[in-house]
């Protein structure tokens, strides 16, 4: 995968290089002239072609249609014809997107090499603002329970880099590419990208539209952003969100802005009960910390209690989703039985006779939740617990534990990933800022805030 | 129920009697003065005490209350303060709506005679227009398949006046009051209207929101209006539409203006298949001649072919409702089965073991028929067809049959009842006239238009 660009030293790499420079950094550096997509392109190529064999985060990725699509941008950039927000960006996506040219394999032996002939609407909008799509990232067949993706994680190749959205995680934290696009149902798009030790967003649900992506769970599938910091995260967002009419959950709302706001004295609520309870003691006192840095920055930090229905809300998820999951792959069922995964099957098809009495009181119990979580928003900003018990656990057979984030994926809150330190395996750990619905210009600026007081993860000791 | 005001010849019966004048006209002249609400209520309170022994459409009247806020409604505009388009106008609510001060029976030996404590979104709405509520008409059980009320149509004693908004229906046919309050799931709005011999109107799904109202089936449950004519629709459905946010299906669309458009040269598609299919030979041929009458008048009709997914409405529609109302029940299965009919158990009990995964299949049924149905309003404006099979069969124990009416139910597309003339058997017959979504104005405009070419039906012979 080297080239004859890379016989040269590259821009950039005498004051900060190229594969530490974020969606922000790079997009500016694009339109001032600095920095040309062809050398970002080859920058991100060479992390590539070095550790991908190690880590093993790519589904799809053509090295050819790259440097040339990289090539058309960089004559645009120098001609003063940008794209959008996003020119000369790299960004891979999780691989049940669709992009046109490229196969969508979900990890599944269902699929096939055909490349697809449009593009998802995230991908198009990606485009659209100027972004150089990589490739198709690893993910947990189908982006459910299934086989889990053979990719690794990057601060310990024994530990697993979360699911489903796997491959995104493992890329933008081993630095192959400063932007991917995850989803979560449950926790897949949060939970890898802490594993990583970068940031990650999802926005409220219907914020972005989901039409071209194999859904899980069409009523509770948020497409979700992982970056270096929560600031590239607000500026893809920019990007991405807003109606689409082919998507029936598509929210009619406009794009938050692409930069955060500066934030004073946040009103922040710490949810200890569940969290805390499910959380490793190293977990517990990362949190409690953050919540003293954020106190002696001015914020306010008070204790808020979880409401009666939150009690119901993992069975509820569980008789949402899994019947939802079983419908979008009837019939691949009836054709195909044969080559789903026995752990898939045993997740979604053994659902099939859920009573619909079940999942319409689960919805209710959705509604009812989303009712009684809302008031909590009158007297605080956001809320702040752990994005999972611990860091990335070890072993490659399971992706960790979503049940932290599942209750906001539920109700459809936006939720935010931020570093809350490194755990005493040396694995990264998280902090989840959480707001209310259609508030998501808030909830990144205050993530922005709080990631600023203690700062970034550098990249993993052993891909630097 | 007489009273001392009626000794005296009241206003309005030199020319033409109130009882016979609708929600525009009554409006009209309490708003110039030529009308008191006093004189009015007192006109139809007449009709009452005369009439509904042999109808018994009212589940809940007091004369007394309905005397003295029309005492305070004829006091206001006295002194000239209109509460709002509807001022003194009569309206009678399905009683599955709550009204403050009023008991919610719904036909149900599970209710009680408790007044409900708050209005309705419709009553509320109704009261805010300045609408004289009278009472509570009767139900079908819970609005759905359970027994009949005790109801006659005022055109034949021996004949259903439909149901489920029975009450309704016979009141306004039987001009006890000139408009009232229905609901339609499947067709328990339009069929009741047109087998008394009056007009009717289903807004678009959403639009009238069903906060305080008795679910059925809440994805399909549409608020609808029964009145004298189209236009006395109109102005009572500019009062009602609108966003209510306790509703989580309320669309958040302004009202349609209280006035319908002239209308010139309409596009009107006729839609034989399924529709002919199952009408009686003089309904099949009422609509035909409608259709000519349109043309003589400057429309033009067209043949209207169906998409290929009508075919399941049926299926896909008792697969939704089943379960919903199912779970609208639940806690009063578990404590008072036995105060269920036999018949409303077999429907709606039975249901509870439907598999989620076809509930969800419906689901998506419905809205791939809405997708395929959408672009047939690209040529046309509205569709022609019939509303039953025929007029009100004979017989108390069924309410007839909904079939014509279930399609656009289950859709949610807007749909006008309008006459179609009178049967062989001295019944009344209905035209349907059906639109896209949120072209209420634009259905209730043609449907007006319709309406002038052939004329109201006159009020029941017996009840003049």
């Amino acid at each position: 995968m080297t080239s004859p660009a890379m016989t040269a030293p590259l821009p950039g790499s005498i004051n900060k290089p190229i594969h530490l420079m974020g969606a922000v950094e790079l997009a500016a550096s694009v339109a001032n002239g600095t920095l040309s997509p062809v050398h970002i392109a080859e920058a991100f190529l060479e992390r590539i072609a070095k550790y991908d064999g190690d880590i093993g985060c790519w589904a799809y990725l053509d090295p050819i249609a790259i440097r040339a699509e990289a090539k058309d941008l960089a004559d645009e950039a120098a001609a003063g014809n940008l794209r959008g927000p996003l020119h000369g960006v790299p960004v891979g996506l999780k691989d049940i997107f669709d992009v046109k040219g490229m196969p969508t394999r979900a990890n599944s032996k269902t699929t096939d090499d055909v490349p697809a002939i449009t593009d998802s609407a995230v991908a198009r909008r990606l485009r659209e603002a100027g972004a150089l799509i990589f490739g198709k990232t690893t993910t947990v067949e189908f982006a459910g329970k299934g086989d889990p993706a053979a990719t690794r994680n990057p601060w310990n190749l024994e530990h697993t880099p979360g699911g489903s959205s796997t491959g995104s995680g493992a890329a933008v934290g081993a630095r192959m590419v400063p932007v991917a696009i995850g989803t979560q149902t449950a926790g897949s798009n949060l939970r890898p990208a802490s594993y990583n030790g970068v940031s990650g967003y999802k926005a409220t649900f219907g914020r972005i539209p989901g039409t071209g992506c194999i859904a899980l769970s069409w009523g509770m599938d948020h497409p979700g952003l992982i970056a270096y910091s929560i600031e590239d995260c607000a500026l893809v967002l920019s990007a991405l969100a807003g109606r689409d009419e082919t998507d029936h959950n598509s929210l009619d709302e406009p794009a938050p802005p692409p930069t955060v706001s500066p934030v004073e004295a946040p009103r922040i609520g710490i949810v200890r009960d569940f969290f805390f309870e499910k959380s490793e003691p190293e977990m517990v006192a990362a949190i409690e910390q953050l919540a003293k840095d954020y106190e002696a920055n001015g914020a306010t930090v008070v204790e808020v209690e979880l409401p009666s229905l939150f009690a119901a809300h993992a069975a509820a998820h569980k008789i949402i989703l899994n019947p939802e999951a079983n419908i979008v792959h009837t019939k691949r069922y009836e054709r195909r039985k044969d080559d789903f995964s026995a752990k898939h099957l045993s997740s979604f098809e053994a659902f099939s006779l859920v009573p619909a009495t079940y999942y319409l009181q689960a919805q209710r119990i959705r509604r009812g939740l989303r009712d009684q979580l809302l008031p909590i928003f009158e007297s605080v900003d956001v809320l702040l617990m752990p994005i999972a018990p611990g860091g990335a656990p070890k072993g490659l057979d399971t992706t960790g534990d979503a049940s932290l984030l599942t209750p906001w994926s539920f109700v459809g809150f936006p939720a935010a990933a931020i570093s809350a330190g490194v755990s005493d395996a040396g694995m990264p750990m998280g902090a989840q800022i959480v707001g209310a619905p259609l508030e998501d210009h808030k909830v990144l600026s205050v993530a922005a805030w709080a990631e600023q007081i203690n700062g970034l993860l550098p990249p993993p000791p052993n891909y630097p």
